[in-house]
């Protein structure tokens, strides 16, 4: 590793917000770097809860996100923030909330923000995310909250690499937008239902309540449902204990490695994907021959499953071009 | 391929429904015989039109596409849908509502529709979702409809593989609704400003407007805007006329090849990640390994980038075992 490098993870390490942003940057764009910057890191991580929070657009979170983080401060823990976002409001209102959100935060060296909305052409959006996670977790932050809207594959992905997952709910938004990604609901270790002052939150309770009685968890946890006011502060203190249950619940069963060799075996296959194809588009296949086999699939001139089996069986064997 | 198989591919091409069902479900779940089955069906394929309708939650997506389905089948030709939806309303209403979907087009053997919510543990919705559309292009279909909700990753690589591009959007949800996954509003070939009979539906038209003047396209088609009242039927005489209009308008400039070798340029990318990974776990890796390993990452005694850039080097020498 260069000396450069060297230096930049020691920075980070300690935590300098300016080596943070560099090497997560690098991360994020799957930079040449950033494979030795996440090996470097790696060793250094482990000791930071993560825990991810999910909801439908519009179901608060990152007004709840905040109000955890300050929590978080006041029982004198540091925080990173992870805040995945890849949907875009039409209106553009969310980019300048979010700035407003960073100026809020930004006396606090405690509380260290970052936004994250694109996925490079290699790579998923979870994966980035998880790296991103364990440059801050190797950085020294007591939590690394990450927060996602809860409706694609992607963010499902995301918040089943955190060690709890937090699901928020709204009372009132109506069935057609209390769309939340199947799936989500299973992996709830708490619920939490955000604007608890509105209408309708007692139905949203009962329904959480009737889901449960026919779910089955692998580790007998209960999930609890958590009333919270997230701009007005109500129900934070609460949620914050609901997560410090769980955590000493998971920690008492050692159930946290379980868990978390649970979320490697899928990370780790997901790993592989990507640096599988990283080897046959340096070895194997250029852009110029790609496009052009794309060319002969469009016309239909070739078939695109014979093709690709091809090109897989002969990888490893240097002297077969197609 | 088996006499069975061959048979089933004969009387999918012929457009039978219980041959059809058969086949996307082999495809679906990426059963043994569904790539020969792919290989088959495949040069059969490209001569129907893929159209991909994408929104918000609650946008009337399923409406819009039963009325434009009505509208083609008008015109004598033959319609495929796949819907394709993995968010779960929190009720469970939408479930019932595609049963009653189903039967409504029952009695038409010119309208095959076919719900897809799941993806395997190998490879994506996106994909799976082409492969299914491949078939039913190949079973002679004329036009093949994928609807799917526009707010993950997934859903936008869904939309992204189609000919033509429809975005629904609505009026009155509020900021904090009419949030659509960034990067959906450039992929937009016809925009539908659906229930626009409601409030605020020129508000929407202005910011599709403002929004359309920064972008530049590559084809230097601009979208037009259709204004539908679905659940009425208002406006899909329009929009079936807008598409094929964009449908010329590709035919005349040559440009939907151009489009669709972009499209599997992405597509065996895509591919070439799956069935790489499928021939490592094949040969190198078994899931006793995986899982071994997946418990001595999360107990931190393995770095997972070193251990992932060693089994992709290893891959092709089949003597190295770790």
């Amino acid at each position: 590793m260069s000396a450069e490098s060297q230096s930049l993870v020691e920075r980070a390490r300690g935590g300098d917000p300016r080596a943070l942003a560099r090497v997560i940057t690098a991360v994020e764009n799957r930079a040449p770097q950033s494979a030795q910057l996440l090996r470097a890191l790696f060793p250094h991580s482990g000791h930071a809860r993560i825990i991810g929070l999910t909801g439908a657009p519009g179901a608060g979170k990152s007004t709840l996100v905040d109000q955890l983080a300050r929590e978080y401060r006041k029982q004198q823990r540091t925080v990173g923030i992870i805040a995945v976002d890849p949907t875009s409001p039409f209106s553009g209102g969310a980019i300048l909330g979010d700035r407003i959100r960073m100026q809020a935060h930004h006396a606090d060296p405690g509380i260290y923000i970052r936004s994250m909305a694109t996925r490079g052409s290699l790579g998923g959006l979870a994966g980035t995310t998880a790296d991103v996670a364990t440059v801050l977790d190797a950085s020294g932050r007591d939590l690394v909250l990450i927060e996602t809207v809860g409706v694609g594959q992607d963010e499902v992905d995301i918040v089943r690499l955190a060690d709890v997952t937090v699901v928020i709910l709204v009372p009132g938004m109506g069935d057609d937008v209390q769309t939340i990604k199947a799936g989500i609901m299973e992996i709830a270790d708490i619920f939490v239902i955000n604007k608890s002052d509105r209408e309708g939150a007692e139905r949203v309770e009962r329904e959480i309540r009737a889901m449960q009685s026919l779910a089955m968890r692998r580790d007998n946890w209960s999930p609890p449902i958590i009333k919270t006011v997230a701009t007005e502060g109500t129900g934070t203190v609460e949620l914050a204990k609901a997560i410090a249950e769980y955590e000493t619940y998971l920690a008492k069963n050692g159930l946290l490695l379980e868990k978390r060799a649970r979320h490697w075996h899928d990370r780790l296959l997901e790993m592989l994907r990507d640096a599988l194809l990283r080897r046959v588009v340096r070895e194997q296949l250029g852009e110029a021959e790609i496009t052009r086999y794309a060319a002969e699939v469009a016309e239909h001139k070739r078939d695109p499953y014979s093709l690709v089996e091809e090109i897989v069986a002969s990888l490893g064997k240097n002297d077969v071009r197609h």
